[in-house]
C-alpha cells in the first residue's frame, strides 16, 4: 500500500518550508523587541523567541500549509497562511510551556523548560520561590495574545480571518479538555476498567490538536466551506492522529531508547494511562487486573516492578491487540486520504507522514 | 466641578444594562454544558459560569457598552455588544484565577478562589498534591478559547471584528506585562528608590486594562477609527484609570476597613509597592529611606513596625504628595471627558464614574 516515493514528498515539503516559519516567528519577535521601551519585556520576549524557535517538526504549521495549497485555487497567498502557521507553532510552544509547569519536567527541546529558565533568571530579585512558574504561567497570556494579534494583522479577507477565528478556538478549547482529563487521570488513585479516558485524551490532546485541526485550517483559509469534505478531512485526521499516538505510546515503553530519546521506562514509572494499558485491562481476569493496577498506580516501583508490568502487557495479548490497531488505523489513513479532495501533490505529502509513523521499530 | 445628575447617570447605565451581561454569560455556558457529551467537562463548565457570574461591577463591559453606544450613528446592535462586553467579562474572570493562583489567594468575590474549589473537587481522584492549581491554569486556557469563540460568532461586521481583535490582542499583552512586573516587584530583595515600577504596574495592570482599553473597543466597535479619538480616548482612560489606581493604594492603607471590604493593613504586611509607596521614598533623606525600605521589606513586621510605616508615609509628606496627585488627576479627567466627541448622555455616565473615584473618604 505504501508508495516509497511519497515520504519523500513530506521530507522536501518541510525542507522547503519549515524555515520560513521560524523565519517569520523570529522577525515577529525580533520587531516586537525592538518596539519595547521596558527592559523587562524585551528580555522575556527574548526568552519567548529563543524558546519558540528550539528544534522541533513544526507539524501543525506543516499541515495547515499542506491543506492549504492543496485545496486552495488560484492565487496563494503563501507568505500570509507562513504567518497564521506560526501564530499555531507560538502557541504549541504555549503548551509545551504548560505541561512542563503541570509536568515538573525540567526541561524541553534541548534547553530549560521555561519556568525553570525564568526562576534561575529572576529568584535573584524576589523572595518569592515560585516566581519562574508565576512569571511562565503568565508568559503563556502574552503568547496567545502574540498569536491574536498576527491572525488580526495578517492579509487575509476578513470573513476567512472569522471561520479561521472558529477553528482556532475550537482548537485550544478542546486541547484544554485534553490537558485537563490527562490530569485527572495522572497519579490516579484508582483505575476503571471500562473508561473511555485514555481514548479521548489522545482523541483530544494528539488527534484534533496536531492532525485533524491544523488541516482544517488550511482548508478553511483556502476559503473551502464545504461540509463534506471538513468531515473527510476530520475522519482522516482523527485516524491518523490516533495511529500517531498509539505508535508513541508503544515506542515509549518498548522503543529503543537511542532512537525514541527517551527511557523506555518514562511512562511506566509515571504510570501514564495510554491505549495500550487500556487494552492490556481489558485483557486480565479480575483477579490479574486488580494485581496489575495496584503495581501500575504504585509511586515506588521497583525494576522487577516495572519489568513484570513490561511483561504483563506483552504476555496478556494487549500489545499485540494495540499494534494491530496501529495497522488497522495506518490502513483506514491511506485508504481516507483517497477521500480526500485535495491536490494530488499535497496527498503525496500526507502519504508521506502516514508511511513516516507505519514503521513501529520495536 | 461636579453635576450631581452624573452619577446617577452611570448608576442609571449599570442598572439597565449589566443583568444582559450576566445573562448572556449564563446562556452561552448553559448552552455549551448541553452540548458536551463529558462528565468532567460539564462540571468544570459549571463551575466556570458559577466563577463569571459571582458579584462584581462588571465595569469594562459596562465602559465598552457605553462607549460602542456614545459614539454609533444609526442602527445599533446592542445584542451582539452585550455578548463582546460578555466576553471581556470572562476574559477579567481568567485573569482573577491567574491572580490568585500567583498571590495564593484562597477567596475571590465571596466564593473560593478556582484553584481551591478545583483542587477540593478533584483532589480525592489523584495523588497529585497540585491538581488544583493544575486544572486552574488550564481552565485559564479554555477561558480565553470562550472568548474567541464568542468573538468569532458575535454578528458584526467582520472587517469591525478584525479591528477589535486587535485591540483586544493589546489588552491582553499589557495587562500580562503589568502583571509579571509586578510580580518582579512582589516580595523583592531591594527597592529602588527611581524606578518607574509603580507607575508603569498603574497604567498597565489598571488604567490601559480597566479604562483605556474597554473604551477603545467600543469606540472601535461602532466603526470608529479617528485617530484623533482614539488619542483623546486613551488620554482619558489613562488619567482616569491612575486616579482610579491611586485611589485605592490610598484607601488600602488609610481607609477605613468597613468601607473598604479588606484590612487597611494587608498591602503593607504584603510589601505592595505602589506608587504611594514610591512618593514617600522620595521625600526622605537617604539615611531614613534605608530604614523605612529595610522595615517595609521585612516579611516578619510587628503591628508597631505596621504603625511606625503608616506614620511614616504621613509625616514625610508621602502621603498629601499622593492625595495632592489624586486630586490633580479627577480635575484632568473632568477636562479631559470634555474633549472626547463622545454623545453627551455618554459623557455625563463617564462622569459619574470620575464622580464616583473624586471622593477620598479617609
Amino acid at each position: 500500500m505504501t508508495n516509497k516515493n511519497s515520504q519523500n514528498q513530506f521530507r522536501n515539503f518541510s525542507a522547503k518550508y519549515t524555515h520560513l516559519f521560524d523565519e517569520y516567528i523570529k522577525s515577529y519577535f525580533d520587531s516586537k523587541i525592538n518596539g519595547y521601551p521596558h527592559e523587562f519585556a524585551k528580555e522575556i520576549l527574548s526568552d519567548i523567541k529563543e524558546y519558540c524557535l528550539r528544534d522541533g517538526k513544526r507539524i501543525r504549521p506543516l499541515l495547515l500549509l499542506n491543506s492549504y495549497i492543496g485545496y486552495k485555487r488560484g492565487f496563494k497567498k503563501i507568505e500570509e497562511i507562513i504567518k497564521l502557521g506560526a501564530a499555531v507553532e507560538i502557541m504549541h510552544s504555549l503548551l509545551l510551556i504548560q505541561d512542563d509547569i503541570i509536568d515538573r519536567s525540567p526541561m524541553r527541546r534541548g534547553g530549560k523548560a521555561m519556568h525553570i529558565l525564568l526562576g534561575d533568571k529572576y529568584r535573584p530579585q524576589t523572595r518569592n520561590e515560585y516566581i519562574g512558574t508565576d512569571i511562565a504561567s503568565i508568559v503563556a497570556d502574552i503568547m496567545f495574545s502574540c498569536s491574536l494579534e498576527i491572525i488580526a494583522n495578517a492579509k487575509i479577507r476578513n470573513s476567512i480571518r472569522t471561520e479561521f477565528l472558529k477553528i482556532f478556538s475550537q482548537t485550544y478549547e478542546k486541547t484544554a479538555w485534553g490537558q485537563i482529563l490527562d490530569s485527572l487521570n495522572t497519579l490516579p488513585i484508582t483505575l476503571e476498567k471500562d473508561t473511555e479516558a485514555p481514548m479521548l485524551i489522545s482523541l483530544m490532546k494528539t488527534a484534533y490538536y496536531t492532525i485533524a485541526y491544523p488541516m482544517t485550517m488550511g482548508y478553511v483559509l483556502s476559503g473551502g466551506q464545504g461540509i463534506h469534505e471538513l468531515e473527510a478531512i476530520k475522519n482522516f485526521g482523527l485516524t491518523l492522529g490516533l495511529a500517531f499516538q498509539i505508535r508513541d505510546d508503544i515506542l515509549s515503553i518498548f522503543g529503543v531508547e537511542s532512537e525514541t530519546g527517551k527511557p523506555s521506562d518514562s511512562d511506566l514509572v509515571e504510570g501514564k494511562f495510554t491505549l495500550l494499558i487500556h487494552n492490556t485491562m481489558q485483557k486480565l481476569s479480575d483477579e490479574d487486573f486488580t494485581i496489575f493496577r495496584e503495581k501500575f498506580l504504585s509511586q515506588s516501583k521497583t525494576p522487577t516492578d516495572i519489568e513484570w508490568i513490561r511483561c504483563t502487557i506483552k504476555d496478556s495479548g494487549g500489545l499485540e491487540e494495540t499494534i494491530n490497531s496501529h495497522e488497522s488505523l495506518i490502513d483506514e489513513a491511506y485508504a481516507k486520504v483517497e477521500e480526500l479532495s485535495i491536490k494530488s501533490a499535497n496527498k503525496e505529502v500526507l502519504k508521506g507522514i502516514i508511511e513516516a509513523i507505519e514503521d513501529l521499530p520495536i
